[in-house]
């Protein structure tokens, strides 16, 4: 069986034991192995931040830029090969698959271009200057510097290529080094990345690293210059935030956990409109694309009471078509889900569930999977529940069911009711809302902006491509229980890795340092 | 004896135990006394919540800079009152008073300033719009909305006026109701200036409670829509910062913690020289102001060994000019320490740095003050260390004394170990440095600009006001030790008190829901 490697402080290294296997999720098929028993992370992070980071620092954007879309290009010349990966790994559908890979490309690339349009400038520009007294012999300008620590990526299992580039990216525009440690679970299709990365020749030493296997003492050894930005459960991202180490030296953290994100169907939208039909499409698609193993995922779905007869059967209709298994079937449209402890607690999920809600559609157990041996293969069929008491904090509100499941939740249609809806759940990733009134879209920013990070319309003529996918111009994380964090967004999404320094002083000497 | 109040859910309220007596420093007489006990902070953030929020988030940035405009102006009609109770309380001197309560009156004419500049909107557009597919059918643009919870201010004893005004300020602005926490032992000034701020009838109900003595369960008692500001030591900041229920529902937690701030003398500076006189004015008084209890203050004097002689001298020299007594007499030129705990743990901070550092100025030791009775009063006279090992890691870099001490650092001149020696505190809030050589600066700002969250140049012809004053258009806050946060800095110090929404959809749509 291929042993992975760890790629830490210049040269690719594996371990001899505590090995974790991973597997086909549909067939259960052993494809690798991997562990990091054995690593010195006090070594890694010593070649990050005295190798990478100064090499970086000696970039300017546009350099770091280039590369970025070098490394786009590279990677998309691997595409195939990087879908097989994913459908042997993740399970992943062609389609699953795609929208993780050329997410990763994409992102790269519009990072790419932003450095390129930074041109020669080795640190930002934040703001206009402000005269601070009587004449210009007293100003104040800010600037955006790279900090001088490694930055710990520790990523989910669901988006093992996007989840890389859209982290890395950001750090390496700011000037920052990453390591980079995949879920191990589904580590096949980081780990092929980063090698590819690494081959290609694109990176100043230094700037890369991965860890397959677990962190060991890494997170312990961080410092005031390093960043740890997470993706994954709420739990761990808590337990990791409540380090000593991180809270006694003010290391940042930035945290993007998944959430019981919402799509709200607006009162106008009634069923033949546009808003009504992009809805039952978008909400479909969004349960059950990647088998909605997604944090922008839609996990309760807030139906105004006049229509809910009429969304919740389209909704089913729609969801009756989706043929689950085994994604190297071509008529497969939903693969497993990633891991059998990922399948084991979406069932324990839906019981939870139950208590307060009523099936609609699917079964809430295991299935066996079209194309896969018999009872092989973590899967689950799309499965939609209604709650007959939306208004009440049920689990419908905190237990969060990462599958292919969903919760109808009738609303009596006003904005403040979605509102109060859309806060039950403490926090969210995003909320789509349905409609073309656009003083109801108003009311539902106002009641609801606070709660989520993100807020998808889907109106009459727009083209958008739903609610789930975290695109690099838009910021993408969410308050409270989605976890307080920020990435993406443009420019943005460096701030995690740059030092703002206010200058003072004469103008004549500040804007000039300002803009070095 | 005064019994001060509380102002917790609409309603003055006093404790009937657990005071804290609130004292004269320079006589040790008592003034006023306080305590929390019993005080219902529940209904206080129901009031925030429920009440304080709701009416703030009606108002436009305008009416919110209209009234802090007011509330400047009825603060300073109250300037004289409020000296003499800094003197009385935090042994101020008339022109220490001033700094902290002009800076509080300034602080809310600027934050005014800015909401009327943004008249009638309730929200912030943040950044351009930006397309997101073929069309712009597809297309993103940010808004900033206000936080749906309380703000709860816990400020420092060092600042009684400006701590509490330019949070407040900004959480105000922002549309967020503040809960204000003075230090108890120096809350007479913080509890006027409220006192005030409420009989002004300018704010609407809920948008401002204080509290007088200790917090009992309000932090615990804060969630997702909360926010936590918080100034003092870098201890406390980090025991609050790992309460769970802030970890777990990603309260945002704003510290502001005290550093080991350096002065840098750049090698071009001879003695003579424009830049080494305002060095030597600006750091003596950077040691003197407040007694040197300032977050800011200057803990560290870096000085090229050519010019390390000349320097010391010219700064004990000022130094020994410095009156220290009572400043109740005209010719005191700095006051005692706030409270006997802070002279205490000054000396004890004394006597640790002589361990690794010669005694140049001062004798470490409580001196009496002038015009104060023998024996009574927190008084240390202006002192001043020089370390002969600067490179290595003592107490020189790590122990901060919260009083009129600095240590001389010698160091060869370059920028690259300047930077090094303002690394080795581990994050600091400012640094100055007083050069005309901008390449110098430059590699200062490269080398060390990711560990200070400010930077002062003192070059000639630049009119500053020294590195102490933390001005509303820079930002305030520092990386690592100095916790990590930041307030100020224009519309930036909004930003803890708002969630970054990214709207997506039709641009027809999304623009007009941006810019509400």
């Amino acid at each position: 069986m291929k042993t992975l490697a760890s790629y830490l402080a210049g040269r690719w290294q594996t371990a001899d034991r505590d090995f974790r296997i991973l597997l086909d999720p549909s067939t259960e098929e052993p494809l690798a192995r991997a562990s990091s028993t054995g690593a010195d992370f006090a070594a890694a992070l010593d070649w990050a931040r005295g190798t990478g980071g100064p090499a970086l620092r000696a970039l300017s954007f546009g350099a770091r830029g280039e590369i970025l879309k070098s490394l786009s290009k590279t990677l998309r010349e691997r595409r195939a090969e990087l879908l097989d990966l994913s459908r042997a790994n993740n399970g992943a559908t062609e389609s699953d698959g795609a929208f993780d890979v050329d997410g990763a490309g994409g992102t790269l690339a519009f990072y790419g271009g932003l450095g390129l349009a930074l041109g020669d400038r080795r640190w930002l520009v934040d703001g206009d200057g402000l005269q601070l007294a009587r004449t210009e012999a007293f100003w104040t300008r800010h600037a955006l510097v790279p900090k001088q620590g490694a930055a710990l990526h520790v990523n989910a299992f669901n988006f093992p290529a996007w989840g890389f580039a859209e982290k890395f990216a950001c750090a390496f525009l700011a000037g920052v080094p990453s390591i980079v440690k995949p879920a191990t679970a589904t580590a096949l299709v980081a780990h092929r990345m980063v090698e590819i990365v690494l081959e290609s020749g694109l990176l100043p030493a230094g700037a890369l690293q991965l860890v397959v296997g677990a962190t060991g003492d890494l997170v312990d050894r961080l410092g005031a210059q390093d960043v740890l930005a997470f993706t994954g459960s709420a739990a761990t991202a808590r337990e990791l935030r409540g380090r000593a180490n991180l809270l006694a030296a003010s290391v940042r953290v930035n945290v993007e956990a998944d959430s019981l994100n919402a799509a709200v169907l607006g009162p106008d939208a009634a069923p033949g409109s546009a808003p009504f039909d992009a809805f039952v499409r978008d909400v479909a698609r969004e349960m059950t694309q990647k088998a909605g193993q997604k944090c922008t995922a839609v996990r309760r779905i807030l139906v105004p009471r006049a229509h809910a007869g009429a969304a919740t059967e389209a909704l089913a209709a729609r969801l009756a078509g989706v043929v689950t298994g085994n994604p190297a079937d071509p008529e497969v449209g939903m693969g497993p889900l990633a891991t059998a402890a990922q399948l084991t607690d979406a069932l324990d999920g839906v019981a939870e569930l139950l208590a307060t809600a009523d099936l609609v559609a699917g079964t809430g157990r295991r299935a066996d999977g079209r194309g896969a041996p018999a009872g092989k293969g973590f899967f689950l069929a799309p499965t939609l529940l209604a709650s007959p008491v939306p208004l009440e904090l049920t689990p419908v509100h905190e237990r969060e069911v990462f599958g292919p499941v969903a919760t109808v939740l009738p609303y009596s249609g006003t904005a403040e009711e979605a509102a109060q809806l859309v806060a039950m759940a403490g926090g969210t990733l995003v909320t789509s809302a349905y409609s073309d009134d656009p003083d109801w879209l108003a009311g539902l920013v106002a009641g609801a902006g606070a709660w989520t990070g993100r807020l998808y319309v889907g109106s009459t003529g727009a083209e958008g491509f739903g609610s789930g996918a975290a695109l690099p111009a838009s910021s993408h994380g969410g308050p409270g229980r989605a976890g307080g964090g920020e990435e993406l967004g443009g420019l943005r999404g460096l701030a995690p890795y740059l030092q703002r320094v206010a200058l003072q002083g004469h103008r004549g000497v500040v804007d000039p340092l300002a803009g070095a």
